[in-house]
């Protein structure tokens, strides 16, 4: 286990955002660099791949140190999903272990949210959300009796961003703070 | 235990490399940011603060992700020290616990090393190594019978870099990689 491949994935992200890159830009060579980081599964820690028998894991595995960007690691017990939910900034997912459904959603003019496309991706796929592109979506495992790891990749400190859950009926918001699972983060130095 | 401190030491040190200082800016504005971090005992989380019985331990709290420089932990046993050896870059050195004993040593005309100053330092005091102002040193746990912690931030990965230690009588350098104790960093950004 060498966590070579995180480490030089975080240092390209680190040169795409100080090279002063806009958010289309960062999306299509983010997707690129996610890409080649989720083709190979041999780089995760264990400690940063458990899942929990009630609720999806979101283990940091990288915050710059100006919180420009995040790397976090889900972990999908069978059946686990997100509520609906926003994200305020651009993400970007790939999938590394297993399947992940992403169900986009949009506002309706008459209140509400509507479901406007489905996506099951497999292991090395990539995709990505943004206020600019589509911002609201349900994730989940697709298989029903495996684990999934998805890695997602977000333009701030995910895990401390205000941002909303919705009721899909009536569209209300509500606040919320993701956090994260773990009090430490893979030493990618060593 | 919240690591807020330390947090707020990496993005004020942050600034500091990437406002283009030089070694001597660096140095006297690290030293006064290290001493504030060293002033407070309430943000090392335990994990990163136990002694091993036989080996002085270097935690890795925190690397830059260009490896412009970093912070470690070292926990010293009661007793234990280094051997004679270099940095290669910077280091500036902040007593968060105990008393940490500092013999720096200079190179002889004839060959081998001599001692040129002994310092002991108490919780709160911080201290510099480097090429330009003398970087051979030996360090040492002052207590006989305590666990001493001191918080060690280098113009660089120095748990990657190859450096030296040295036989004293002759000055003999031999390679060396000091690596890091553990597989994760604490996680900053929760
Ligand atoms: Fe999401
Ligand atoms: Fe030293
Ligand atoms: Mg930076």
């Amino acid at each position: 286990m060498s966590t070579d491949s995180l480490r030089e994935f975080v240092v390209a992200l680190t040169e795409l955002v100080e090279s002063g890159a806009d958010e289309p830009r960062i999306l299509a060579e983010g997707r690129g660099l996610l890409g080649k980081l989720v083709a190979t599964d041999d780089w995760l820690p264990e400690a940063f791949a458990q899942p929990h028998p009630q609720y999806y894991q979101q283990y940091l595995l990288y915050a710059d140190p100006r919180e420009r960007f995040s790397v976090v690691s889900f972990v999908w017990g069978p059946g686990q999903k997100t509520p609906l939910h926003d994200h305020t900034v651009w993400g970007i997912v790939g999938v590394l272990r297993g399947q992940e459904r992403e169900r986009s959603f949009v506002l309706r003019p008459g209140g509400g949210y509507a479901e406007t496309h489905v996506g099951v991706l497999g292991a090395g796929g990539v995709t990505a959300v943004s206020p600019s592109i589509g911002d609201v979506h349900v994730v989940e495992n697709a298989l029903a009796d495996e684990v999934s790891i998805s890695i997602h990749v977000y333009g701030g400190n995910i895990g401390r961003i205000s941002r909303h859950v919705f009721d899909a009926e009536t569209g209300a918001p509500k606040a919320f703070v993701s956090g994260y699972a773990s009090a430490v983060v893979p030493n990618l130095w060593s």
